[in-house]
């Protein structure tokens, strides 16, 4: 199943230089790529690597094909952004290898008569539909996932195994699901009276926008009394939980084990580095970069890169740097009671 | 589907100062609630707010109530927890509108004929019920949920979709599990043996209280020898991992991403922010409050509130802290020298 | 369901002392033993209570049969590893009570009919097969698993329910997978195109070694380009995050919570605590054993304990702490300033 590189350079754009009707079948690194392959070259400190691949054809920058376009014997391909041209050629590989069951309901699955489930539409074994759920086109709700009454399901969006997407919720379309997500719990929503805790009936939705990646066992839960909102484009990777009335702003994206808290709004073209921490009620402004591990106790207001973990260390080591830590402010005082000291005697000292 | 005001009353309590025949359908914040809203002040703050209001009705305390309660034209439900009130009205509201499939086991369920299941639990589609599990009155077992041999589940708990709820495991009344929590896997107990581990059977149950709430994809160990026990009123939020042989006292809440080690005994009334870590083999006494992100590596014996947790900083100034926190036992020891020097000099110095 | 001594120390070895024929159900601690249990001494700080167990067998080692061994009136069963010879006995005793469904496939499950199944393995309910899977001997896969087309589960491992175990992934013999765990979920791969994420294709697999154990909720991506791998006898604890194209390396234990970043490479036989995370890229070498909670920025290339996190403190004394935190350099500024001044000062100083 090759292409031909005109083929690919008429769907996904840059400029060929050499044959047209060399034939490719997949994308390899630098180093091991062969004759039916296409490579890539992202990082010019790999220049001379590229300019020694065995690909039929390279994908590279203006930059990069000035200094070796010429020294490589194949096809290349220029254009601004050779990691996201990668990115969307191994799309194009993959969608054409990708086995995808016919459209229809399996046998084994339970869907209520009242759902509304487009005829592109594939539903996968043991899955559960619940009533006035409604699926578009091109949807691919796989094995085992239960979407709950009145749900809402875009164009060509995937839900992998097992997924629940509860009541009332809804994603838009070319979204993906991955398993074990759970989206549309009931917020953490609880009122104290005399030290039991009463729960906080949690009425708001869940509502996601185009082009969303979820990440397997993900959980975004339900708003409390408005929705829990996320962006468009956003991408959210495995084990994340988002707090109720949450808002994630568009193409913002988070690494595995990150938790946002309640009622925190997150701006746009964000990125969060794996197990960050957002406490709940916060603002963070757009463009804004957190390093993983960090903990997020206030809000930002200033775009740029944020950081604060604990520095590893040889554990005897840090057992002693851990005591310091501890008594920091009274290291602190020390310090004063030294500077005050010093100024009384640097008086005292004759000119 | 409104209520009459004095029947809300005759319900929840409170004291009514206004027309018990006013109508209300739902609950609304202050801000955006009508003439069908009742809405609540649980904030002095914000009783400027509240006497504008244009709810129906307003949920308040006495001290309020003396404050704005004459300048607030509609009726008014004085008691001394508003923000309780509001959950227990919510809650009223929220019941009056849930959906609930008819009782029953459905076509699609697989179900041992060893199980006793009440008439009136309903048991959903793909549903696994093993052998002599034993579900009371008013259970409510959602789509894909398995329930492994022996399992209790008490009266008016609900399991949502895809619990996973394992062997002898028990469940109190009036619970709530949502989607993808997993009750009653085997604790992480491994000996080794020259390097490779061994598994160590985990022959305890999972013993769960009335009451308890556990959020979305949160995992409960069973224990190795003895249970896991957690107590009544406990509310656990999404994504915690208990360990095996744990006791959390009645009444305590977790927020997402906690974990706690295996053996630690956690009081009653405690609170945990969300992602704080609580190594194994810990006690903590009641009424302890933990702020979010802390790591606990030591019992506490004393009630209060307890933080510990790496400031946050731009990613620049944090590299300068990280740095020297490195080394704050050398800073510390140059801080001794000092003081030393000091010592010497000012002793030197003529009186 | 007794076993006699004899036969027991002729399975699992060690030295008996005392009569064969004594036969025992079950282990139980030291303290609550009675006459039909065999208890055992991994640690010489209870060698008082050992002697006094009623316990009819006692496993012991070497060291400490010589001071107690006389003392205590019933069987012994003396070996190297007290600890480990306990796991494997609770394991044969375990075994002997575990009821296992008979082999074959439920009738709710979902079975493609080019998957391949072994006679003697178990499939439950509602479980999707989908094509060209391969089952072994003995396998055992609970209700509601998820196989993708191709994935290869290896002889006498078990799947608990609700696992999902995508397409092309292996898992080798005696493995066992916990509820709700995902394997091959789509690693995070995204090239960043003017602000817009675009999703990289995850072509790798998933392939674990042998005598695996991997915990409840717990995920596993598959790599980009190359496949993620989990070497033989890994022991991963609930809620883990491994990221696409990492390494781990054969007889390593990861606590639960643990967040491993994409293609860093873990070596073998080492320990992480709870809530552990390592970035991305990194190399950490074998017989590494970090500490709970601790945060691995950089690769690690000595083996020994590690260790970094921000101390627990009163709240109020962490914010006085952390405030000192956030402005260690200019402690460290003022440290140096003194030590300058005083420099001075003693150089001022007639000798």
């Amino acid at each position: 199943m090759s292409t031909r590189l005109g083929e690919l350079v008429e769907r996904l754009g840059g400029q060929l230089v050499g044959n047209p009707d060399i034939e490719v079948s997949s994308i390899a690194p630098l180093d091991v790529a062969n004759a039916s392959n296409i490579t890539f070259l992202s990082n010019p400190k790999f220049r001379t690597k590229a300019a020694q691949t065995a690909a039929a054809a390279l994908i590279l920058s203006p930059a990069d094909d000035e200094v070796i376009g010429a020294s490589y014997p194949g096809a290349r391909i220029v254009t601004a952004n050779p990691y996201a041209y990668f990115a969307r050629a191994a799309q194009y590989f993959e969608q054409r290898k990708r086995v995808r069951p016919a459209p229809g309901t399996h046998a084994t699955a339970s869907v209520d008569p009242t759902a509304q489930i487009a005829s592109t539409a594939i539903i996968g074994p043991h899955v559960t539909i619940e009533a006035d759920v409604v699926i578009a086109d091109g949807v691919q709700i796989d094995a085992g996932c239960v979407i709950g009454r009145g749900a809402r399901i875009g164009a060509n969006t995937r839900l992998y195994p097992r997924v629940v997407f509860l009541d009332a919720c809804e994603i838009g379309e070319n979204g993906i699901i991955y398993p074990g997500a759970v989206i549309g719990s009931d917020g953490f929503g609880l009122a104290n009276d005399g030290g039991v805790w009463v729960k906080i009936p949690q009425t708001g939705r869940v509502m996601i926008g185009n082009d969303v990646q979820i990440g397997a066992n993900t959980t975004v839960d339900r708003g409390a009394l408005v929705d829990t909102v996320i962006g468009d484009g956003v991408k959210l990777d495995n084990q994340i939980q988002i707090g109720h009335n949450c808002r994630v702003g568009d193409h913002t994206a988070m690494a595995g084990c990150v938790g946002v808290g309640g009622s925190s709004i997150i701006g746009k073209h964000c990125t969060l580095g794996g197990a960050v921490g957002v406490a709940g009620h916060l603002t963070i402004t757009d463009n804004v970069h957190i390093t993983a591990a960090s903990n997020v106790s206030r809000s930002i207001n200033e775009p740029g890169h944020y950081a604060g973990s604990y520095p590893l260390a040889k554990h005897e080591d840090w057992q002693k740097t851990a005591a310091v830590t501890r008594n920091l402010d009274s290291l602190r005082e020390r310090v004063r009671e030294l500077e005050k000291t010093i100024k009384t005697l640097t008086k005292e000292e004759p000119s």
